[in-house]
């Protein structure tokens, strides 16, 4: 159960639970982090895009880091993607003193050609110091940086200590076969795949190669279920456990109200208090909290998890 | 069965079928046009972004409107979106000319503020002539052209050829409530509104107040039933039949690959001769071909259509 | 020599000058001040994009504000752009606090229609606290957020502790006779409006209508005089003496390398000790350095100031 | 004087001259390609960008293209960029067969990857037909497509057919100087770059490698001077022509009016008998064409031909 180029499982995607007046729920952080541990995750990420890191000051960022790693006895993963080399640096190094497992690190938007990634990414690694065990993530449909297979490889081959990839592209399943038939021909070292999209193609992605998510979907016990069916090798019950999910799957895989969706499904399973966010925030009107819990329910029939 | 503000139904997104030479396969156009019809389709839409427009010479893009509307007992909308004027009002008046309901016209690329996107319609009005009946397209996703519900407004203000909108924003469930209610308050006059994005938040975009469905998902046939069904209030009945197609709704909604998984699921029900596509395409890889085909299979489960 | 409505003049964009090591050089920071001051400017904006702001730690953006208050003679002008409105909020609070004159506020690049270029200045307005003067700064090119002149005047309009427009859409020269045309009819508020872009286009936009210039080209000495030119009618001297710069302007006038140029430029006029820059930085190779001594060398033809 | 990996020298970017009505004129065209001649250009490229090429119809590029053709006793080479490879072909061999000596291609936006860049002209390459000599045309700013020096690289070594580089990249000319120092290492084959971008950096560029210009400025009569100037190594001489331009040469470079600017130059100097666009167009206003025929006055003083 450490972090890995072996992890296999379901990371969790942590939400930041704040109080309605902005502050955050430190209460909230612990249930949550209880919560992903009860449900079977091999890991946990937190202060990622969905977890509302840039809108948090850096003395609160350590804070959460802090708890979170106190409470966790799994290995925990902080975002440290920053618009400068020295606040990734100094929250990278604050982290894993604190006992972070390792971090992730996303391209920023400007990145076009092949070059500029791979140069990107060896500028991150000799910031944050060569020791420090990270999560590359991949992830166009919101940071509109494209990585071929080719670009990865070379990243992986620069830095051995990236352990992990974080992969959402979209379309993305092609990308797996290829990155795992490169290192089947021997061309490529090993490393761990866990897949987001809000686990929008779960079902197929391990069929190719994952070894896993890396999504805060508000039912992680759904997810080390269904890994655990894929595994397993029962196909037909996996896809039907994913399939029963998939409208609200569907629902949450919208830019923007995701995180809404999110933190009201969090919120109802009785794990975070509110779903209050940070502004700038997009929050669910009444017709789209009414469409959520008719999803719910619906799920709910299928799946008692959700009978809430 | 008119082209009107009062359309509602499924408008088929038609495929343009080609032999493996990249030659124009007429025939699959007489039987995909029957298909749509049969289906129950109160529309049909040729020559769009996923019937490969771009790649169409402008006398192969007469052939096909000529050879659709001859056959087609419904209404026929071509898309004329061009980069120039001059390309757009050739084509629209063409169309018309040979029988066409009306056209359909997509914002280029390039324009961002509300000005610019107002104005660049009221020039494409004044190309294609006002007594064109015409179908707004709101396609960010693909377009990256945003436009909010009051520069739709102002749209349908200022042209009243203009008879539907087809909507495809992402997330985008709000803004049909809210152009609705606009209209409800008497302060936009009356248009249709048929969702696209391939049928993905098919089952809540009637209950938001959508006329019904553009897009070319493989079954028109299921579509043409939802609508029904949710017109009939049977709101648990068409989620179920929704629900049953979402798998696959959401394998085809791939950027890229969408219309090779659509071809292919055409080629498979009959319709069409091949799954062939004009240069430069994206095609389906065996595994990807086997995923649909599994996929077919599941749903088939539960709704014969898809038992090939 | 306020910072209102009526500013005028030059604002100097500030370097950040840094040590090799990346750590601040605060007594260059202190020389640059005072030469901004002697060069005649009517303010100095830190911490802005070409301050390589987004590279600092929140702690040294607030040691870097209190230097240049407590040395500086005219009004401080702060960049507090940010991905979360905490952020902002803390540092213009902090900022003012400190002495600062105002704040200046970029939207972030997602932004897309009108509405919501218009909701996130009101959501940072509430943040920052409708009493802190502020600097709407528009600059397309490297924000990709287009602001019609409509816009503008809405977020003046609900925002009367907005004094000042940083003008640097390109083209942008119709923006400014709009705006003013619109101020002149009596539909638009007073405001300051100063002009960015490294000033490749402040040979004509005094003449449209605009109060002065908000740039870091090196020789702000210049920039002054020409101000001083245009103001007084002098209308061929404006241009011969902005046609001797324009050689060195347009070479600073490239994205990645343009503060490279500008700070090698400081540091040959003695005033930054290093031309260093934290990373993710560009530099310039021998052969661009070479090439821009060589326009210093002719530019000193007919400027002494550029005889180095 | 043909066109081939040794071009050196100015390929003039042909405008496309219409009547007020926004049909062609073809006695304009005839003047224009005469004044190219005589004004000592080298080649000339018509139906590019700035050559309106996407608001054509098929026919009219066709008549374009022979009318040129017939005219001209320097290398004719056509804009070919198309959405589709169809449109592509057609128009490539169409031109080839009425005598061009070449053609231009240009990346389509979508593209990002260095592999997906790479694939597309092999798809182009294959559909015009390896035997047609082709221009590879690089232009970040408007095509949004960044073609690091690798992927040229690759392009020219996968295509023989490739004789030239259209270098419009910026900042680009470390470009330059990087792939000069491939070809310089042994590692790339020779082909010709000609620089674009309204040739913003022209005095520079050749000093970098450059071959020369590939631009649509108003005055190619001083291009063809400068580019002699500096192959006479009169450095100085050639910085001081440029120079006397350079404010005209910036005013043009303005996405958008640039081509309205270019236009009322050569309808200035007697070349185009309008300055009419097809729509959509941007036009200039009074006051914009007040400040070029200022800007002209000007640069008059300096250079016989611009006093007018």
């Amino acid at each position: 159960m450490t972090f890995s180029t072996e992890s296999k499982g379901v990371y969790a995607i942590a939400t930041t639970p704040f109080f309605e007046d902005g502050s955050i729920d430190f209460n909230s952080i612990d249930r949550q982090t209880d919560f992903y541990e009860e449900s079977g995750c091999t890991g946990v990420t937190i202060l990622g895009i969905m977890g509302e890191a840039p809108k948090m000051e850096p003395e609160e960022s350590r804070a959460i880091v802090k708890r979170v790693v106190a409470r966790a006895r799994i290995p925990v993963i902080v975002g440290v993607s920053a618009p400068g080399f020295a606040g990734m640096r100094s929250l990278a190094r604050d982290s894993m003193d604190m006992g972070a497992a390792g971090v992730m690190i996303a391209p920023p938007p400007a990145l076009r050609t092949d070059d500029q990634i791979v140069n990107y990414f060896a500028g991150a690694v000799e910031a944050v110091g060569e020791d420090v065990p990270w999560v590359l993530q991949d992830y166009p449909l919101t940071l509109t940086v494209v990585m071929a297979p080719g670009v990865i490889a070379k990243i992986m081959t620069n830095h051995k200590s990236c352990l992990m990839l974080k992969h959402e592209d979209w379309p993305g399943l092609e990308k797996i076969s290829t990155l795992r038939a490169m290192q089947k021909a021997g061309t490529l070292r090993d490393f761990s795949i866990l897949c987001g999209n809000g686990g929008l193609f779960l079902d197929f992605e391990p069929e190719r190669g994952a070894d896993g998510a890396m999504t805060g979907y508000g039912f992680p016990d759904m997810l080390t279920e269904l890994m655990a069916l894929s595994a397993a090798g029962k196909r037909d019950e996996a896809h039907d456990l994913f399939d029963a999910h998939l409208p609200l799957i569907r629902y949450e895989q919208q830019l923007g109200i995701g995180l809404a969706v999110r933190k009201h499904v969090l919120k109802r399973r009785g794990v975070i208090a509110t779903d209050a966010q940070r502004k700038p925030a997009q929050m669910l009107t009444p017709a789209a909290r009414a469409e959520v819990d008719y999803l719910l329910a619906r799920v709910g029939r299928r799946d008692e998890r959700a009978a809430l």
